[in-house]
């Protein structure tokens, strides 16, 4: 490419958490500017946060539907090529299916929609359009995950027997809700769960990526701590996946102090391997035949793929924003081939979640909630 | 006590590995000597196995009965004060009957019994016969573990929410039993269970003896991933306890490079816990109102009890031995004081596994192994 | 500041290392963008640079001295601010007295320059010029590095009694000359030392940064644990500090295994601190009258200085990219307050090294070889 | 052996660390059994002593004089084997002598003597008396100590180049000899040091005995960091060996928080190991050409030396205790072998600390005295 590609954020403004990381981890490469935004409900609060980032006024907007419509009157030559979508859950629906159908690419903060419904339309329509769709799962961008898929891609694990995943928070042990409002624990706006829809998916997505196997049956038991909270506040979840392996996933927004301990472990026939979110840049591998062995990013003892996911040399922590930023610039990557009309060889794929990942998440998110409700009984995900 | 309490051992004869375990833990104190025994099933190997002991030949039985018999003819100067079991899981009952009969006080390792029949008659002769009864769940008898029950029992983790019990273990992860017979997976010798009767049972009763609460109903899922193992090698049970808290207890002996990684986490209103039995010296402590916290075995922050069940300063790590010594001390205790007449304070108990834990165990493991044989429906424990 | 503010780069041309790090380092704020540079001594390679990093082409230069001549007759509303220096050492002294003799600020890579002599002149010039002068003494910038020493200024370790301070790495434990130029063992462009030089003076700036303390006096032994190198590859040193306390500072290129080993203990009277660069986001503290602590960066229990340098919640890790931008974050800051007319609080001072760090750092470093080419003997620092 | 060995202690009595420490590690492996002592200065404490431990009360004595007097005239199916002497520092020597003129093998807690003169005449009297001497420096009998060395035995890390080596203790920050006596730090009892003659002297033979080398040349930075304490608390020192490696080697007991942290990272030319006393069933290695590796003690993956000084499956941690009971273990086999005729093959070795060790320690410990009372100049060891 021989420019910058475009983006433009719906959401994001000031005060958000999700909209400063999204921008971070877009600008990281150098192969993404931010060009315009509607970045809140607020058309005063969207302007003030466009003019902070020193956007140019004319580029930014009241809401989302200006936004498209305008920008899809802007020369090719300035027009943005595709849109991020950082707002909460319920509102992602709307605005992706206008996004595509207005011609932008689509970058969408997850979970991709309210439910599996409304997902399979997303589905149906990125193919329609034929546009490429970004879900930042991005938990899958960390170097050490990529050299887990790809340890397991090469079956140094052998068949794949039991998989243990978790995501323990502690910042809904008691009821903030009392303080501020929060918008998880809303069935409104964060749909049929709060703990299992937010960082369970994370669980989900995650095992699914590294391993290439699907859950295809599950048994659930949800809870609600916390007094008068509407949604799940911690949930655990029996798996059976389609090559027989069985597992464990289970997250808690009340577990006291734990930060964002998402953390996976997988035993093979051969070998096993666990990686924790919180040290991200270590990979413990286990063999049958030979000690344990702690493989490090960026070090000449990884394999391609991960090290092409790192910045700077081993011993030198790469964290969160550069994890989020792979999904950014592997997408970046592939849309910048699109629009140069490049091809990546024939048996390679670009390396970000997809739209059929939010399909997952959600049908896998629905199993649980109908599970969990249903006096914990086994429900298979179709 | 004027003098060390006699101890005599049934099994654990040459080629044992729990029969030296149990020996170095109830000799560390200086409390007990090994002072007659029936270690194996073979006259000669009993004969060869005491010899090595330095025992007095005379001492030294064909059989567990033969031992009995004589042993209770012997001056009560002499005598055996009790006996200590350490056979495979199947010969447990006749034995432990037998020897309450015979006017024996009781150690045994674990499990208890065949099943939960067996197990509730040892239980009503323990009541009978008014013998101390001690069961060897080692992993309570850790300093950190203890120090963990102190701080639930000051309730400084408040309402006790959710549970995760792990026990990964590796051995046998390959069809070991080609190369030498392999008693844990054989049913006829095990029972109904491989792993969860060998190891799940060790999360159950841990989980318990921290918390005081107990198991009242779970769905459990178990594995046999070797080609024609009889028994299960993983399992994972969802657990609901007696206070409304929510749990994880999984087990697994194919877990490719697990030593005995026995770990827990507890998490509770106020406060949480974590606790690692292959680094056992230390005790995680997170709040919600203060900084992580590390304590370690025998430092000035942990409580009498911890401070207790360690004998060397903070900083020299006390391990396995030391751990299942602090059963064998805690039992000796109550036998001596029982022997001589005193009394503890009636507010306090000797802090060992007995005969409920026994049978709270078989409950458990039926109710598992009912639950993953009946399409792993929940099922409640009485 | 109503823009963002505009930097030049001397250096960081197509395959170096450190110029992409400088350049995410000053853009993850979205306070800095790259408007011009001289990315090499060869022309093409300069423009090509340029040009991949979607620069103007009237904006790329073929060396710095055109940069500088050029950029000083460009409309103040666009001109740069100041210029980010990431040459090899030898070629900072030249550079940086041009860069402020020209009306620039300047951001330089350490070391500064080739001897103490010329970072006496360059601090007299800064001085003169009163230019804002910044190093990128990068580990200073580490979120819980900022903890550590805010707790120390709060005398919450009392007097400090020893500190103890490494950075282990491993790419030189071969001789990996033999493959390809290694310019930091080349005295021509490294000066007298590599390691010490190279990795050892963050040692020295880490130390002094945290405690406020000065090194005064040393004694050095320096190797060349490989053949035929010409420079140190590892070196011990012992430490005397401005108050009294005692400490050992030691760095390696040829610790096998070790990436970034970067290692801080410091020892106070009532309580201690341990942080490594590796693993960045935990700050241990031992205390003599409660239990060990690890705070972790972003949470609600580290202050407020060092919360100011995250970005995301507590528990998803920033790494060494991060740290690097809080570097040229708070020199923005300064330089943006500067612009603009404001000022900070009089007692407040803008956190980031300086030109006396530089001249610190040279100063140490002629010690430690006077020292080791002295026959180890202790050399004191003026 | 037919039976046990037969030992006698001096020193020991109620309220002593040490005492019970020996007794456990000589009983674990059931080859010694106490049979006498004089435990205390104090005869009424001695024998109160000895009366705890069931000892026949004609086998207490009053004084080493006595016992060993007395212990000469007993019958040799009856009489000690060997004396195992734990009192203070001060006291070694004079109980040392006269036990080898007595006709009994010995076992010593270090530091062997008060001084090297010393050191050396006793050397010179277990030359004469060929009995046996074994000098308690535990920490060389973990099970992964014994494994570092067998790595470096087998030249698998080349020639070592670079050695760290450290203990931080904590328990003298504050001047506790304000509530109690403490003989570590009385010049009259302790002799020339307190820091590094009770635990750098564990520095120096774990590095000795580990590599094999020996250093040759030192030189030392000794503090007392709180006031009045007329030995040293903290101590630093250079060295160098006679491979040409350099090292570090550092002590403290004024450090804050820290309890026994013995921690040995030994770099080579093409690997690198660390260990870590606090955890000590693990040992890193690092390669040139493959991923870190962790070994775990008493794994499939050690090596037979190392196997052989554990009693139990991997991932069942041993401790100090049983490090402790290997080095009894080790003497007692040769001391068996010895009595009994028997050989080992004449390329094996009873591995044990011997009088050498003492010696070595000794003349270490004057360097490094030397060395800090003559301005910290560098002192030759002979």
């Amino acid at each position: 490419m021989e420019r910058k590609l475009r983006m433009g954020m719906v959401g994001g403004g000031i005060g958000s958490f999700i909209g400063p990381v999204h921008r971070i981890a877009a600008s990281i490469d150098n192969k993404i500017e931010l060009v315009s935004g509607a970045f809140s409900s607020s058309k005063e609060k969207s302007f003030l946060s466009g003019k902070n980032l020193y956007l140019n006024p004319d580029r930014i907007y009241s809401d989302y539907i200006e936004m498209f419509s305008k920008e899809q009157h802007i020369h090719s030559d300035n027009r943005i090529d595709f849109v991020s979508i950082v707002t909460p859950n319920n509102s992602h629906y709307e605005i992706i299916m206008k996004a595509l159908d207005s011609g932008f690419h689509v970058v969408c903060d997850k979970p991709m929609t309210f439910n599996s419904q409304q997902a399979i339309e997303v589905e149906k329509k990125v193919n329609e359009t034929k546009k490429l769709f970004c879900l930042t799962h991005n938990y899958t961008g960390y170097p050490m995950v990529k050299e887990a898929k790809d340890i397991i891609a090469k079956n140094q694990l052998g068949n794949i027997r039991k998989i243990v995943v978790e995501y323990p928070q502690g910042w809904l042990a008691t009821k903030v809700e009392n303080n501020a409002p929060v918008w998880r624990t809303n069935p409104k706006i964060a749909g049929i769960s709060s703990c299992i829809g937010d960082i369970g998916t994370h669980c989900e997505n995650l095992v699914e990526y590294i391993t290439g196997l699907q859950i295809v049956e599950l048994c659930a038991d949800l809870s609600s701590f916390v007094e008068d909270r509407e949604l799940d506040d911690d949930g655990s979840v029996l798996l059976r996946f389609n090559n027989g392996a069985k597992g464990i996933l289970w997250a808690s927004q009340i577990a006291v102090g734990q930060e964002n301990g998402l953390n996976i472990r997988i035993f093979g026939e051969f070998a096993s391997i666990a990686w924790r979110q919180e040290n991200p840049n270590y990979l413990q591998i286990d063999y049958l035949d030979k000690p344990r062995e702690i493989r490090t990013a960026a070090s000449s003892f990884v394999g391609e793929i991960s090290m092409n996911s790192t910045r700077i040399p081993a011993g030198h922590p790469e964290g969160f924003l550069e994890a989020f930023a792979n999904v950014y610039k592997n997408f970046a990557n592939e849309l910048s081939d699109l629009i140069s009309g490049e091809k990546l060889p024939v048996h390679k794929e670009y390396d970000y979640p997809k739209v059929q990942d939010g399909v997952r998440g959600m049908k896998f998110l629905e199993a649980v909630v109908k599970s969990s409700d249903n006096r914990n009984q086994w429900v298979k995900i179709s």
